[in-house]
């Protein structure tokens, strides 16, 4: 079930910039218990990529209302999607001079992962698509996602969980679908998001939660021998939570106790149904 | 008017991956008497961005013949853009394993551009918007098009017809929505787009008719110190043709002797209405 700009709708019109050049952006949001988890993250990194892009903010305006209002009608865990365009223009890629930017929210049915995701981890594979650097687009949200699209098509089957994405420094960046951490004695390290991949909400959420817990977390440059070397590995995004990773490539690894303690502290020990 | 999977419609599926993602191709062709200008050269390109992106090669067949049937119904010059995406699929990043690709045609009103954009060339400046490097990527027509975007939204008005665009590693690689030749001591160079930029039909054609001709023309990296540097200067798409470059930022240049022999061999040399 889809909203666009308010009213029920499965169409939107093949003009629309979204499509012509993926000139906008998009959020994936858990509902739980009828409201949206770390709802103002979402809004902060929406308004970042509206800035980003050139898109009026008040695109953002009737959002929150309309969220609150599609969440408070979910009975069961769901998501949410979103995406915001540019709307309609005449051809080319000159911006229209008063774009009529266009929201669309999507309902999607809760995606059920075993437990074991959560308890004893998943396994992760290290992608050969690699992320171009763009400084203006790293960080948001934005609809040109064909690298993230080539990377999963690189794998098929329940084998691998999630694969990596490394940029062309060899430095490992993300997750297809998600944001990485390593641990480190007991320091938290996850990789820098100055040139190319998405701040992840759920990224956002654990820094916060590691630094009222006492733990430090930095952003760096890390190779995939930093990441094997690590104590600990585990992958976040704003759906899945938290999932320690058990494998990297054929290597077995354990699940280690910051994990498992800021899994504990924020309520993704295990999976929701 | 829109042809979407051989009907009428100016609506797409919200769901379509080439919204969601951009996961798609696109191609932007010059109708001139009733026919495609360069067709074979668009759909070699549609058909190398197919096996790149891995879209079944299928959804090409019915094009020819509803490209023809489209050309020939238009009684003046025109435009057709022609947009072939993944279709739909579940939500996520993984493709779905049996893709059924859509092809969206869309007809538009030929451009007019001032005769003197032949004749004395055009003005062009330089985008602080780079473009990342992704040799996946790199060449084809696909979708993800929010660097170009970016890179238009840096200028408005009439004062520029194009700007170019660089890499990170400070070499020019396009404009906009163009190619970029040089002329230097009567050979022609024009950028390597192994890691980025699309490779123009136009580029293609100009190159053909340059060996024709006896001219040499060479891939390389070339700097704005070069372009500079060079004696003629032109940009290339497969609307335009061939546009002499008049000034470049602040330096004023003549439009010379070997441009003026490729619009003339290709029968480039003033606007069409």
């Amino acid at each position: 079930m889809w909203l666009i700009d308010g009213r029920r709708s499965e169409h939107v019109a093949v003009e629309d910039r979204g499509l012509q050049y993926g000139d906008g952006l998009f959020e994936t949001m858990a509902v739980l218990d009828g409201r949206i988890r770390h709802l103002p993250l979402h809004l902060a990194r929406l308004a970042e990529g509206c800035q980003r892009l050139g898109l009026p903010r008040r695109v953002l305006t009737p959002l929150r209302d309309e969220l609150a209002a599609l969440a408070a009608s979910q009975h069961n865990a769901a998501v949410i999607k979103l995406i915001i365009t540019r709307g309609e223009g005449p051809r080319g890629y000159a911006p229209p001079a008063r774009p009529q930017p266009r929201r669309m929210l999507g309902v999607f049915a809760w995606p059920s992962w075993p437990a074991s995701h959560y308890t004893r981890g998943v396994a992760v594979r290290v992608c050969d698509t690699r992320l171009g650097s763009n400084p203006q687009l790293a960080g948001i949200k934005h609809l040109n996602r064909l690298e993230q699209v080539l990377a999963r098509r690189e794998w098929s089957g329940k084998r691998w969980q999630e694969g990596l994405m490394m940029n062309t420094h060899n430095h490992v960046v993300c997750g297809t679908m998600s944001n990485v951490f390593a641990v480190k004695a007991s320091r938290l390290l996850t990789p820098s998001l100055a040139t190319c991949g998405v701040a992840g909400v759920m990224r956002a959420a654990v820094r916060r939660q590691a630094a009222a817990l006492g733990l430090s977390c930095e952003e760096c440059e890390l190779g995939l021998d930093a990441l094997a070397a690590a104590d600990e590995l585990f992958l976040t995004n704003a759906l899945i939570g938290i999932w320690p990773v058990r494998r990297l490539g054929d290597h077995q690894r354990a699940v280690g106790p910051v994990t498992r303690q800021l899994q504990q502290a924020m309520g993704l020990a295990g999976a929701r149904s």
